[in-house]
């Protein structure tokens, strides 16, 4: 069985590659090139898997995973501009695509401390950067 | 080829395991423990598939669909109480967890009685509990 | 310019009022009378207006309302059984008409301390009971 | 990774299956087999997956993929009744099943030279006749 | 206090006015103009008000509202099409503010029989053609 | 009779108002005066309304609507920090309220040109900022 929980953050960036020139840039990310940025209402959601405790009744507890995405996720995004306050995207253009990447790979990292021996796995995390644009990442 | 189709049904529970005492309840469930319950409005997506009959172009039949999930779930469970009412959890705390393996149980044991020889499969339920916490099961 | 901002609570209830006959509340009510009660995840829209502050940009301070609208209405309401924990209902019956009603005047009676003299008003509330049925109640 | 993109089209349709007579063509279809149609706002979702490119940290060119879907699905189904304008639905009735099927048929034809060496594969549709009724197909 | 109910059909229809010449008609409704027609998921929100009743805890009955919208508008335009199956069609072109006008002039002549001494007033009706179109006729 | 027209743009914004000291800016806008900004994906919702014509069955002229919305707001704030690239930001902090009077502002004065003697008039923008806050303003 698996639970999936969803959390959100608002944030802003810019897509801007230096491994491209600015004409390529400006066609390959178009309006998402403007030089002020821009910015979306992420919606988060966390797919987990875990083994039902007969006792509770509970294939993860919440508050642990609450507590995971909140501190390595949506107190670090939440209302900040990728581009500027992560320091992953200093060398990696902030794609949704490679938001994804980075999410699963603080997500991945976390993980062991605070589920180390639940059985409480982290399969798969989607990211909806607009209502029509979804993007989905098997851990 | 797979068909998902919604229901609903508007349930009230309490969390509090006979497994457990009176602290580890209020740890465990938080004010989903407060003694006299609270409720939801739950939205059960049933997955199924099948092959697709060259003359009808469907691949399920709706009504018979609609006939099983109605009488086994939710006309059982539609403005009940689910501790109450609900002989599976006189010895079960009804998280979304178990009331998707007891939803699972009931539609899984139904099935071939409805769908014995049409090819028509159930794949997996998927129960949402509030917009952000979303339980899948596949059978 | 008016600002509308959304809350949540899931609650528990039964329909069944103290002034009418078993048949009768049998009748008016349907399965909301069931014995043991069911629930919904309700849906707060709490609508307020006020003067736009030049220096700020604001009509309304959001902490300020949170705190109301959380210390008056959520965290009472929120998992919790309507019929039992609610004095109000005691003697009214919780259809989501009066359940509205304890809302505006539980709001209505907390604004004078909280917006006593910014000239914030409070306008409007419109509780969703399921998707299907929505209460608007002007103040 | 996979990209789900949405896409949109409202059509109409009469569900009447030539290899049925009048009665079972009622019987299996009940209101959808009404003389004159009905019809739906369609939603339709395309899922890919692609390598994430180190220079560009996209998976999927959206211009190419919006192309492909354009062409090939919205712009013909779009506003159309789907007995009479596509020419598929001449010898097959048009339930969505029937509709996935065509629109998977045509996706998959224009493929290869919309993404031919690009790496980025098509891997479902989803389509949702209305929000209680959704189909998958897997491509 | 007001009620909001909700309540879908699907239907298709075709935009050509008789009023206006071929050219005309496909300026004015462009693609809504095409030959063989095009459907809807139509949203309709019917608001009434009433009095609280104090037994009751009621505003309005919600069965005596769900037959008149059921009876008078539901199930004769769903799964329908517009242009054939409903008379005043037949004279007004089928666009959404004619559906809302129609809607609005079948419950107002039904009102009296079904709400006639109860105080439960029809106050306006909003169609959803899709999510991005909402009429809204005040009654 | 209105008709409520959805449009979408997705902007990043800084909330710091010249007319407040850091201290103040901090406590008066918490993390949305985050220096490097953030950002969401606005909905506008533009109600107009119109007579009836009886020749086309249309309250309003669509495309001349969308021209309007789109030259003097969409194309403008589309993907646009609005402290950088709108200009009555310069001297106006850009939260959600004075980004409706700004649109407010350019929808009455565009107005004339687009519907002057047409009947249709501009009743009311509702900009959603996140699914929690949304703004109304009549005009």
């Amino acid at each position: 069985m698996t639970l999936t929980r969803r959390y959100r953050f608002s944030s802003s960036h810019r897509l801007h590659s230096p491994q491209l020139n600015d004409e390529e840039n400006q066609q390959v990310y178009g309006k998402c090139n403007n030089p002020y940025g821009h910015g979306h209402d992420y919606v988060l959601d966390v797919s987990v898997s875990g083994k039902l405790d007969a006792a509770t009744g509970r294939i993860v507890d919440l508050d642990t995973l609450d507590q995971v995405v909140g501190n390595h996720i949506v107190n670090c995004f939440e209302h900040r501009n990728l581009n500027a306050d992560i320091p992953a995207f200093q060398s990696m253009v902030p794609t949704t695509e490679n938001v994804a990447v980075e999410i699963g790979r603080r997500l991945t990292e976390a993980w062991p401390d605070a589920f180390g021996n639940t059985g409480t796995l982290l399969k798969k995390i989607r990211i909806r950067e607009t209502p029509r644009n979804i993007f989905e990442l098997t851990l």
